[in-house]
């Protein structure tokens, strides 16, 4: 039971970050303003940007009624089956996390046609205006997460008390969830069955610029850039902020029972960041330089303000520390934790950029791989991937050891907190990169000059390597997340009376034969998944092979520029493709954790081993191919930049091999583990009561 | 404290497996004699066969050296601070599993040849010689890990009783694996490289044939046939196969105590199997029929004889059931643990087989794959291998279940037993592909008609599929023989009183940091490991390459007929590289034990996360690695039938360059693992007296 003040602390900590979650959206507003009031190009740039929005438009609107589909149906389960508020929950979470994309594709093709137009005048302008349009997702995504989960919790707690509204929250983290998986494997194989098809034919067989607009695919691809690593992305990052956020307050109860403190806490931390955002974007729009370093100070201007505001609102609202397992925490201690999760992001960012950037060794290689021929360039980036593995997969173990010795499980929330409560600027970050890449394509499909596609080139190169090290962020997140989410089910199951009326007392112990079943199971889920996906993007990037095929031997005039491609057979193909491939690799998560809890008597056990499983080998997958396909594409940039012989060289036709390879390792299987670990884990803490 | 009955039982039971061994030893000096009045065919391929047999002694003497160092410092160190004669064990498990390397590459060299020239007969001819000279080499090695062990213990057991005898036995299978690391990984490097080499200039850049003799690489191609693929392989088998019996009997003593009939048993098991094996060999030399359908004949021969005198060895054992963890166990239930173990071979044959053959679904998709392109066939290579780890891992998680029902620890580990105790048949069909490959290289060099190279090439696409069952093979009960490892861990360390006199008491808890960190390092192993021993295939594979560029350049001739090409150039360079690349990643799993071993008051319980991490991890990249690469293989072969195009076509360029990638992945990284992921589990049981 709670008394009078803390109810207070409660509410005022909660409504703080609403307002910090607000004075986010209000900067959102303020920035889209900014981006908008930018010069928009000519009239034939308008026109090629309204086209590509039409297509992404039209797909999402496809994808969301697929999806809503298979969203009634699991509304309609939780409401009969599981109870009302955790249902109404799971709509929000699919709501928001559905609105996140359509935000992100906005913004993006509002900010792409302005980019191109601002590098014709300067490269500064334009990595402003990309960053800012970036920016705008960023802010928007990360406040409705913190609204989102906020004003729910509020209104569910005042009806039915805080610890039923906390578990109800865990619908709202599977709505997400749910949703992002759908996004990002719809997303991602749309825009990668695009990309590789149209590289495969244009780039490979004919000799075609990247953008040409002779190539029948060219439009699906720009589109495909905008439903995958804009709107995907965006769906991806309010399900792991929300997520994260859930978890967070739920192993504060979990753990520490009814203090409000602890479930403040997390909001806090969410609400302070979105200050240090704001700070951060301000300093990307004042600071000049070369643009990597521009936007690594926009990181560290966030995380140095939050490091310096955790410190008091962790002090004042844990003044006698708290007690976590019966051990007295100081507020020192959680400090410390939170701090954690601040440094890992830099850690994580510096150490992907390592593997990725090709400024460093491991992209070399396969760069000079490449001179032997495809299979070798395929070998060396195959390897590049596993061994980009090691040192985050260290690091993140580092991360578990030292904030549970803070504060035991709640010690890693708080990190996991920590570290999301940055995505509002790491966003940023990431939809730089199809931001510039779509300008560019708006730039050679307008015939620009020369000099815009430089500048658009040089800053989608920089863009290349944020997103592979947002990724490396996004699943080293991830997996502090799911680990988070896996106490909780451990937790959660520890005092449960079945429905035989028997209490749980389980150890997971790894001598148990049925956690051992469970850790393989739950392994083979990554590799499962990812090969559906990466089939699913073969499969269609065939058919556009083919399509395009057919399109240049039918209307030969198309490649001498005297006859137009049918841009509308690619996009429907693709669109088609991404929405029937999707189904099966996003339903798998569900079918597993529903068929193994199922098992009669040993389901519980079994479960717990498999959320592990998931984690591990997901993380592996997740890293190796996010960073692998990333190298890939920077040995290829690396060779265009005109070393072991450059564009059209022996070397380089391996490249290319390479960077279709690591297409839908990086944008389509990889990113998606992200999400998908997680929906294993919520909906297993969901379905206790159901189940066992 | 044993009665005179209980020593007489041990005795004769373990005398009558050295029987069973000796006859074994016995019927593969017959089939040698048999094999070597086979005619040895002309000069010309006499003098090929010669000078691949002396570049092959020359690598394996100077691997041998190598190696040697590494192995007199390890039994130094476990001289001094283990015992003596866990020490003596090493020595003599490492001396066996190098002869076993000589014993596989004597006998393919004297086998080829005369496959080569029984081809010239008739295919049945060559189908005969080429298993007989495998089944040598699965006969000798049986029998000699059966013997070495057996001998070891019955003398052990004399000077030091059973008990210490026993825990000595853990020394010599960590002399067995950690040669066979070595040796998989010199060998896989050597052979591969080589390989790979060869044909991205041969192939794909000449367009020469297969073994052609104007590639300056050719020899070093040969030479690697019989280092990796037979003389590594057998090293592997003598491995697994002494590791499988020493883990069954030191969980026997663990979990039973001092029952002397749960040592005997799996000595028993083994010994019964030879002689199903002989007869299974029998059944081939006087069957006919499809090649596929004889060899698959000889499988089930083998398990049929082994399941019939499987049960009343059982009975006559256990006569009154045996008692485990306080639950008596009935000899029906040993028999059905050991039928999993028989039963479990074919499923994952089968299985594998389904994976892998050009006959089915998985590998045609991949050869349309290639239809449009490298890229598509890479993707296409990658997801068929991750889709194979689905059912065999399935297969292996019942396995588990049902076999720790009937007998628990020990249920596992007499399955893991019985499913090795059919090595001899199963290395029969293992080392009849590299046999016939090696026939074909005769052939070809030797130029005799074109019928003979249709004979062996038709041999070796059935000798692919056999290699490729046989990896899921030895993977599947690798993994189960590495999980009776941990399982001894655990038992082992419930008893221990450290140094300080604390005695131990883990439950290695998934909800546990320590065991969460402990899978991620461990689950990290395989991901470095396979990275290192691609990249030094690449890397090899890169300087072969320029050579043979070199080469071909500077005599123009060499492609006319008109120069001969230096192979020894080739060879050399090949040696070095495999010699100098296989040291770091073999270190790797020692030096992390090791090291996690001596994180002070965290060791044991993270070491026991990790040796469950790199099983977990290993199985899936391991079975996903050797069934992909096989499948990439098989999908060339079928476009070379003549399918989508045939030899030449575009399609038959991308399904080389998949072949090739999938080269490291199938005979170098993929089963290296096998071993290695033993050397983790068994070094940690060594060292739990020194560390803790």
């Amino acid at each position: 039971m709670m008394n009078f003040l803390a109810i207070n602390i409660l509410n005022s900590g909660v409504q703080l970050s609403m307002v910090c979650a607000a004075i986010g959206l209000a900067f959102a507003f303020f920035l889209i303003a900014a981006v908008t009031r930018a010069p928009s190009g000519n009239e034939r740039m308008r026109e090629i940007s309204a086209a590509v929005q039409e297509g992404a438009r039209a797909y999402l609107n496809r994808q969301v009624k697929t999806i809503s589909v298979i969203a009634v149906v699991i509304f309609i389960l939780l409401f009969v089956f599981k109870d009302h508020p955790t249902a109404i929950g799971f709509v929000i979470g699919a709501f928001c996390s559905l609105a996140a994309g359509f935000i992100g594709m906005r913004v993006a093709v509002l900010a792409n046609v302005r980019t191109a137009q601002a590098a014709s005048v300067a490269r500064l302008n334009a990595l402003r205006v990309a960053f800012n349009g970036g920016s705008v997702t960023g802010l928007l995504v990360v406040g409705l997460a913190l609204l989102s989960v906020s004003i729910f919790y509020t209104i569910a707690a005042n009806l039915i008390g805080s610890d039923a509204a906390i578990r109800s929250l865990v619908g709202l983290a599977l709505g997400g969830s749910l949703i992002s998986v759908f996004a990002r494997l719809g997303g991602g194989i749309y825009t990668k069955a695009a990309d590789v098809g149209a590289d495969l034919v244009g780039k490979i067989e004919k000799g075609l610029e990247e953008d040409d607009p002779r190539n029948p695919a060219v439009i699906a691809d720009n589109v495909g850039d905008n439903v995958g690593d804009c709107a995907g992305m965006a769906a991806d990052v309010f399900e792991t902020y929300a997520v994260s956020l859930v978890g967070a307050i739920l192993a504060g109860l979990l753990t520490i029972g009814g203090n409000p403190a602890t479930i403040v806490y997390p909001f806090l931390l969410g609400g302070i960041s979105v200050v240090g955002a704001i700070l951060g974007i301000l300093f990307v729009n004042v600071a000049r330089g070369k643009p990597t370093a521009v936007l690594m100070g926009a990181v560290m201007t966030n995380a140095l303000v939050s490091a310096i505001l955790f410190w008091p609102a962790t002090r004042n609202l844990f003044p006698g520390g708290v007690s976590i397992d019966g051990v007295l925490r100081s507020p020192a201690e959680l400090y410390f934790a939170s701090l954690v999760g601040l440094i890992m992001t830099p850690v994580i960012v510096a150490l992907t950029n390592y593997y990725t950037s090709s400024h460093f060794r491991p992209v070399q290689k396969i760069a000079h791989a490449s001179e032997t021929g495809h299979a070798t360039n395929i070998i060396a980036g195959l390897a590049a991937g596993e061994h980009a593995t090691a040192l985050p997969v260290l690091f993140i173990g580092a991360a578990i050891l030292i904030t549970f010795h803070f504060a035991g499980l709640y010690g890693i929330a708080i990190a996991v907190m920590s570290m999301l409560s940055m995505a509002g600027v790491i966003i940023s970050l990431d939809s730089f990169g199809p931001i510039t890449d779509n300008a560019g394509g708006v730039a050679v499909m307008a015939n620009l000059p020369k000099e815009v596609r430089v500048v658009t080139d040089e800053l989608d190169a920089v863009g290349n390597t944020m997103k592979a090290v947002t990724k490396g962020y996004a699943i080293a997140s991830a997996g502090l997340a799911a680990l988070v989410l896996f106490g909780s089910y451990v937790e959660e199951l520890r005092g449960h009376i079945t429905s035989r009326g028997e209490v749980f007392s389980f150890q997971f112990s790894l001598s148990d034969p049925k956690v051992i079943i469970g850790l393989f199971i739950g392994g083979l889920l990554p590799f499962v998944f990812t090969a559906f996906s990466m089939d699913a993007v073969g499969k269609a990037a065939g058919a556009v092979v083919r399509e395009v095929r057919r399109q240049l031997q039918v209307k030969p005039g198309i490649l001498t520029g005297q006859e137009r491609p049918e841009y509308g057979t690619c996009v429907d193909i693709v669109t088609k493709a991404a929405l029937r491939e999707m189904i099966v690799p996003a339903l798998l998560p569900l079918v597993a954790v529903i068929v193994v809890a199922s098992i009669p008597s040993l389901g519980a056990v079994v479960l717990g081993g498999l959320l592990v499983g998931t984690i591990v080998t997901g993380l592996f997958i997740a890293i190796a191919m996010t960073s692998g396909g990333a190298a890939w594409d920077n040995a290829k940039k690396f060779i265009e930049e005109g070393n072991l012989g450059g564009k059209g060289s022996f070397a380089h036709a391996a490249a290319v091999t390479g960077d279709t390879v690591g297409d839908p390792y990086k944008d389509t299987a990889g990113p998606a583990i992200n999400p998908m670990i997680k929906v294993v884990n919520i909906l297993a803490i969901l379905i206790i009561p159901i189940f066992f």
